[in-house]
C-alpha cells in the first residue's frame, strides 16, 4: 500500500492549503491584536465539512478526505504536530518561576483548578443530557473530564496577553503565568488519569498498574532524569555538532515520552509535555535552541494541527446554543471566582485580583487538545466538543481586553505626570548595583534610601526587571504619598536580564506607595507601552540632554 | 480507519529510534572527519533488513513494517522530508554566483555532465545485463537513467568538504561549488524529462505536455515568481510577524511547488528544488531565516530521510560486487575526466584541475534520492540501487582525502616563511577600502601599487573574502617573485561579509605569484587552518604589539 503520485501530489497541496490559509486568518487575528491561533482554527473551520464542505464538497473530500491513504498520512503528520506542540509548550514551564512565586500562584492555582472543577462536575453529573453525554454507563468519567475541562488554562495564550500588554514582569503577570504553568501540569495529570480509567487504548496495564507507571515516569524524570539531562546538555553543546545535537537530543527524548505514555495507556502529548519541562528545566538550554525549536513548530507544525481540527467537525450543525451558553457561563464564572478569591487571599487588591482572574481564564489550545482527545474516545459528544472550542476561544479573546480595561489609567496614572527633566540623568555606570544605588540618591530627601534600596534590590534578584528595546524598569513599593520616578540613560547598556537580550540603556527607577497596588501596575504598562518600536528607542540614544531626552520621550 | 493507541506508540518510537541512530552514527563520522549522511545511512542499513531484519526478524518487522498503517504513516513523513531537504538544497544554490564564476564554472560543469553521461549511457546501452535492467523493452530510458546518474553531483556534500578544508572561498573552491550548482539543476532536469517519459505516474499528462508544463514552470518561476518573490520577502518581513511568516511562505511555495510537479508528472522533489532556488536567490531573504529552516530539516527531517533508504533494501543479499565495481570505475572516470579536462581548459592548473575534478566527484545525497525514485517506478534492480549507494558513499568519502593531499604543503609554502613581526599591523582604520590601501602601502617598494590594488580590490567586489572567527584574506596573483603577506588587526572590525557575520578583525592581504596557482591556494588554506577555534582567535585581541601577536599566532 502506497501512496500514488495523484495522492502525493494531493497530500502536498492539502499541506500547503493548511498552512496558507491558517497563515493567512492568524495574521487578520495578529493584526486585530487577537491570538494567532485563533486565526489557524477559524481556517480550518471554513476549510472544512462546516463552510467549504458544505459549500463545494467536491473540495473537502479532495483534498481533506475522511478516509483513505491521505488521510492516513495527514493523521500522522498532525499526530507529530500535537506531540511537538506540547513538547515545545513544555520547554516553556519554568519550573523555578512557579517556585519563586510560591504561595500567591499555587494559591491562585489551585482555587482556579478546584472551584471550576467542582461546578463543572456538578453540573455534568447532575443533567448529562444537557451535554449530550454519548454514554449513560460513564457518567461519573464523563462528569471528571467535564470538571477537568472547566479547570484548565493555557499557558501560551496567556504568556502572549500578558507580553502584548507590557505586564508580564509585574507582581500580577508573573503571579499569572506561574499559576498557568502549575494550573497546566495538573490539569494533564488529572485528564490522563481519566484517560488511563477508561482503558481507551486497549492497554495491556489496568488502571493501578498505568498509574503507578505514570507516578514512576514522573519521579524517575524529574529526580533522575532532570539531573542526567543538566548533565549531558552542556556535553552535547560542546562535543556534539551545536545546534544539531540538542535540536536531536530534545526530539529523540520528546518522542520517546510520547511513546511511553501513548504505551501505558495515557496519551502520548502528556509524555511529551512532561520531557519538555524537564528539558526547559536545564540552565545549560541555549536560547537559540529553544527559539529554533519554537519558530519551527509554532510556525509549521503548530498551524497545521490548528487547521485540523476544524476539519473533523461541522461547526454549525453540532452548535448547541443551549449548551453553548451554559458551558460559557460556568467555565467563566468557576474560573474568575476561582482565581479571583485565590488571589485576593494572598494579598493582591480587588481590581489585581479581577486581572488575575481573567488572565487566568484563557483556555485557547489546550482547552481544544483535551477536546479532540475526549471526542476521539467518544468520551464526549461532536456539540459538546463545539461548545468547549467556542468557550476555549471566547475565554482567549476576553482576556487581554478585560486586563486592558482594568489597567485603564486615569490621567493622574501616566508616566508625565511623575517625571520632569530634572529626573532624568545621565551617567556611564556600568554596574547594575551602583546604578540602582545611583538612582536611589536621586530620590528627595525625606525618603528613607536604606529601605528603598533593600525593597528594590530584593525585587531586582528574585526577577530582573529588564523588559526589551532597552528598557529596564526596577520598582517597588514603599512608604510615600505619590509615586517617584527617576530615569538613567547610559549608552552602553546594563544586564537586566531583558526578554530580547539587548542590554537596558534606558533604566526607570519606579517607586509607588505601598497601597496603591493598581497605581504601580499602571505606570509600569505606561512606561513600556513607550519602548514598542526599537527603531525608535534607538534614536533617542542621540540626544544629549535631559530636556531633549524628556520632549522625545514625549513623543513616543 | 485511524491508527491504534498502539499504533501511534510505536510509530513514535520508531521515529526515536531513528532520530538516535541517525544522530548516533552521523556523530561518530563526524568525529572521522567524514559526512554526516553516511553515518545516517549506515544507521538505517543496520535498523533495516540487511542486519537488524536479519539477526532479529522481529525488530524490523515491528518498528519497521513493510506495510499497514504506520508504514504509509512513516512514508507520510519520509515524503515531507524529502520535500523539505531538496527546498533546503535549492535555498544553497546561489545562481549569481554560478554566473560570477562564469566560463570555469560553466565550462567544468557541462564536461562533467556530457563524458559521464556518455560513459554511463554507452555502458546500460550495450551490456543492460550487466546492470540488471528489469525491463528489456525500456533499454534507452534505462540507459538515459544511467547515463544520469553517474553525471550528478551532490552540492550540499561537496560545500560541506570545501568548508572543512577551508578552501570555500578559494578559485577552486567557488568553481567547484558553482559547477556543482550548475550541475545539480541540470541533472536534475535531465531526470525529471526521464521520469515523465516513463509516464510511471500515470498522469494525465503526455510526455510533451509535461515537458512544455515543466518549461513554463521554469520560466515563469524564475522570470516573474523570482522577481515577485523579491518583492514579498521584505514585505512579508516587516508587516508580518518575523520570522514566522517568512518561515511559512518558504514552505508554503515550496509544497506548491512539489505538488505542482508532481501532479504533472515529474516528481515533486523537482519542484521544491526550484522554488528553493528562486527564494535563495532573493537578496532579501535573511541569514536568520534560513539557518532556522536548515537546522530543522537538516537535523530532524534529512536524518529520518536517510535512515529511511536503509530501511527499503537488503544491501547484502542484493550486493553484486562485478556490477559495484564496474559502476565505481565508471564513474569516478567519467566525473574526475570531464570535470579536470573543463577545469584544465578554462586556465586551472594540473594539480588545481585535478582537485575541482575530486571535488565534483562527490554524489552523495543526490543520487541516492535519484536512485530510490529510479527503484520505486522500477527502473532499476535492487542490484543496481546498491551499487548506486555504495557508489555516492565511496565517491563522497574520497573527495575530501584527496583533495587535502593535493593541498598538501611541502615545508616552503607555509605562513611563517612569510610573515614577520614586521608585517604585523595594529590599525585603526575602519573603512575597508582605505584598509586594503594601507595594506598595500606596507608592501615593498618595487610593487607596482596600483596594478595589485585594481586586483585585489576586484576580486573582492566580485566576492568578499571574509572567512569565520574574525579573519579575511583578501588576496591577488600578481607579477612577484614570492609571495608577500601582511596581516592588519583592528580591534573593532570590518565588513568582509565572512561566513558567521562576524566583522573581520584580522586581515590579511595575501599577493603570489601569478604563475603559481597552487602556492595561493595553500596560503590561503594554512592561514584558514589557524583560525577554527573562535575562543582561541579571541585571545589575540588582547595582545599589545607585533611582536606577541606573532608569537602567539605561531602557536595556534
Amino acid at each position: 500500500m502506497q501512496m500514488s503520485a495523484q495522492q502525493i501530489a494531493v497530500f502536498l497541496l492539502s499541506i500547503s492549503i493548511m498552512l496558507f490559509a491558517a497563515k493567512f486568518f492568524g495574521e487578520i487575528l495578529n493584526k486585530l491584536k487577537q491570538p494567532a491561533i485563533v486565526g489557524e482554527m477559524l481556517a480550518g473551520i471554513i476549510l472544512g465539512p462546516t463552510i467549504f464542505g458544505y459549500l463545494i464538497p467536491g473540495f473537502s473530500e479532495t483534498f481533506f478526505p475522511q478516509s483513505g491513504l491521505i488521510k492516513i498520512a495527514l493523521d500522522g503528520i498532525t499526530t507529530l504536530a500535537v506531540v511537538m506542540l506540547l513538547l515545545v509548550s513544555g520547554l516553556e514551564v519554568d519550573l523555578s518561576m512557579v517556585i519563586k512565586q510560591g504561595r500567591a500562584a499555587i494559591t491562585t492555582s489551585v482555587l482556579g483548578i478546584i472551584i471550576p472543577f467542582v461546578i463543572g462536575f456538578a453540573a455534568a453529573y447532575y443533567s448529562p443530557d444537557l451535554f449530550h453525554a454519548p454514554d449513560n454507563n460513564r457518567i461519573f468519567l464523563f462528569a471528571l473530564f467535564t470538571g477537568t475541562a472547566l479547570s484548565i488554562s493555557a499557558l501560551p495564550v496567556i504568556a502572549k496577553t500578558l507580553v502584548d500588554l507590557n505586564i508580564f514582569k509585574t507582581p500580577v503577570g508573573l503571579t499569572i503565568i506561574s499559576a498557568a504553568m502549575f494550573n497546566d501540569v495538573i490539569g494533564w495529570l488529572i485528564f490522563s488519569i481519566i484517560l488511563s480509567m477508561m482503558d481507551v487504548s486497549h492497554s495491556i496495564f489496568n488502571f493501578m498498574q498505568t498509574s503507578a507507571l505514570i507516578f514512576a515516569f514522573i519521579v524517575i524524570l524529574f529526580f533522575v532524569g532532570r539531573k542526567i539531562i543538566n548533565r549531558i546538555l552542556p556535553y552535547l553543546q560542546t562535543k556534539i555538532s551545536y545546534p544539531g545535537g540538542v535540536l536531536n537530543f530534545i526530539f529523540i527524548l520528546g518522542f520517546l515520552g510520547a511513546a511511553f505514555t501513548e504505551y501505558i495507556g495515557v496519551h502520548a502529548i502528556f509524555g511529551a509535555f512532561l520531557v519538555g519541562i524537564a528539558i526547559g528545566d536545564s540552565v545549560h538550554l541555549k536560547e537559540h535552541t529553544r527559539e529554533v525549536v519554537q519558530q519551527f513548530v509554532n510556525n509549521i507544525f503548530a498551524p497545521l494541527f490548528f487547521v485540523s481540527i476544524g476539519l473533523r467537525v461541522n461547526f454549525i450543525t453540532n452548535f448547541d446554543p443551549v449548551l453553548t451558553i451554559v458551558v460559557l457561563i460556568l467555565s467563566f464564572l468557576g474560573k474568575i471566582i476561582g482565581c479571583t478569591f485565590g488571589a485576593k487571599i494572598t494579598g493582591f487588591s480587588k481590581r489585581e485580583a479581577l486581572m488575575i482572574g481573567f488572565g487566568m481564564n484563557s483556555r485557547g489550545a489546550m482547552e481544544i487538545i483535551l477536546g479532540i482527545l475526549a471526542l476521539q474516545v467518544g468520551l464526549i459528544s461532536e456539540a459538546f466538543f463545539v461548545a468547549l472550542v467556542s468557550m476555549a476561544l471566547l475565554t482567549s479573546l476576553t482576556s487581554g481586553p478585560v486586563i486592558n480595561a482594568l489597567l485603564k489609567d486615569k490621567k493622574t496614572k501616566q508616566l508625565f505626570n511623575f517625571l520632569s527633566p530634572k529626573n532624568i540623568i545621565f551617567t556611564d555606570i556600568l554596574s547594575k548595583d551602583e546604578l540602582i544605588y545611583h538612582l536611589i540618591e536621586h530620590t528627595p530627601n525625606k525618603i528613607n534610601k536604606k529601605e528603598v534600596l533593600s525593597k528594590v534590590m530584593e525585587r531586582e534578584e528574585a526577577i530582573p526587571t529588564g523588559i526589551a528595546n532597552y528598557l529596564a524598569i526596577p520598582h517597588a513599593r514603599v512608604n510615600i504619598d505619590k509615586p517617584i520616578i527617576i530615569c538613567a540613560v547610559n549608552k552602553i547598556g546594563l544586564p537586566f536580564s531583558a526578554f530580547d537580550e539587548t542590554l537596558s540603556r534606558i533604566i526607570f527607577l519606579l517607586l509607588t506607595p505601598e497601597n496603591k497596588n493598581e497605581l504601580q501596575l499602571q505606570l509600569l504598562a505606561d512606561i513600556s507601552k513607550k519602548f514598542q518600536s526599537r527603531e525608535k528607542v534607538e534614536q533617542l540614544f542621540e540626544l544629549d540632554t535631559p530636556e531633549k531626552f524628556y520632549s522625545a520621550l514625549k513623543k513616543l
